[in-house]
């Protein structure tokens, strides 16, 4: 591809007291990220915030602008403590209104269970005026689009299912492709290495991740491209570096 | 405690390409969240950033001056890619130097090790000039405090030792402390109870988390307050409502 294609990008904001707290360990950052790769747009930031109207509704203002695409997770159920529509809606100075079709939706889905359509669970089809929704088979309740924003369920697997109602429907670029080798060596006795490689080797950068693994030191190295020639050649140069010092490496990674 | 009692808050950033492209599940939010807890510190915000100069100086920039505390996880190794002491320093103004103590703590932690204290290890000892240093004694690369800021490594196993290094160390207020109850019953259909309890009760969230496990649907109800007396009696009149609509619940949490 050309240096000079368009790169899009896309943030996304965490919601929920839970994460904050670190009851819950965060699984949608790694999720969303890797489903974005796919979709060739990169995740460029991510904020985590509470579940406080003002904290969701600076983060969402401050990126839907910067970014191509903004995501959000949390907060879309059933309770007091889901506010994301309100917050989002009162971001983009839209009123809250009740979508007619997530409404038949969650009366289907309600329609042979205890209770039915209580007004709580009609809470889930507010929408920001002028969103249109997001597909889920799992739970009835559906996730929310409105311009370049994406408003999904915290719990992942349900989050799981709306991006993958989304996938192939966003516009995105060269996806980012990655090769990994791994180094049964200190990272700091390479470093000059890395950085010699990437220099070398233009739309291409080099991840160094450190473990220690069976008593043993050892690192490995993401070399990152939207070239898959590029991407190859940098892998060649980093591997017969790391050959000519003797150091006990392996392609693929460890 | 009195209700007017000062909050502390802290924020975290943690730094890495590793993170945003979801190769690596981020593990540090949740631990120093949970660290920050028992500090009598409350996370309030948490940003994710790549390895860019910029984007780490703007979110350093942005969060230091709002909360009390600025944590940061990642890039202070020994590799390119490790770029955060560069960018607090230009975030703050100030020069990048050596610190005597940390390169004194590398030269002894290299000393019989091969290669020695070699220029990329040395990186390790560089601050962001007024630094002080947050002992580490996995790996004899310090952590880095300057202000209110701390730096801290991105391999969560490091990462802790470093908040162990801190502990006790932070002036905070309160802990936030919290009860869970868990029910077998959809959130939608308490939702009505979780509102009225939680207005019932000043200095008292209620957060609902729910779940599909063993086939059944439930959810975790988090009650969370400043106050122990507080606390004990939202989750007496939150049982009290649940089993007077007989729902099956059990204190403590699922």
């Amino acid at each position: 591809m050309s240096r000079t294609e368009r790169v899009w990008t896309a943030a996304l904001v965490v919601i929920g007291d839970e994460i904050l707290s670190g009851r819950t360990q965060d699984r949608n950052i790694a999720q969303v990220a890797r489903w974005l790769q796919v979709q060739g747009i990169r995740l460029s930031e991510v904020r985590v915030v509470s579940d406080d109207m003002g904290a969701i509704g600076d983060a969402v203002n401050a990126l839907r602008v910067a970014h191509d695409y903004l995501f959000t997770t949390g907060g879309i159920g059933p309770t007091h403590d889901d506010i994301t529509v309100d917050a989002v809606a009162a971001a983009l100075g839209v009123e809250v209104v009740v979508h007619p079709e997530a409404r038949a939706m969650l009366a289907d889905y309600y329609a042979n269970k205890p209770g039915g359509l209580t007004e709580a669970r009609l809470r889930m089809a507010r929408v920001p005026e002028g969103a249109g929704l997001i597909p889920n088979r799992m739970s009835g309740a559906p996730g929310i689009h409105h311009g370049n924003i994406f408003l999904m369920a915290g719990v992942p697997h349900i989050t799981a299912q709306m991006l993958d109602g989304l996938t192939g429907t966003l516009e995105g670029g060269a996806p980012l492709i990655s090769e990994t080798v791994g180094c049964w060596t200190a990272e700091s006795e390479v470093a000059d290495i890395l950085r010699e490689v990437e220099a070398a080797h233009e739309d291409c950068q080099i991840g160094s991740y450190p473990f220690f693994r069976e008593g043993r030191i050892g690192a490995n190295f993401v070399i990152r491209s939207t070239s898959a020639e590029v991407l190859q050649r940098a892998v060649d140069t980093l591997c017969e570096a790391l050959g000519e010092e003797g150091h006990d490496f392996t392609p693929g990674g460890i």
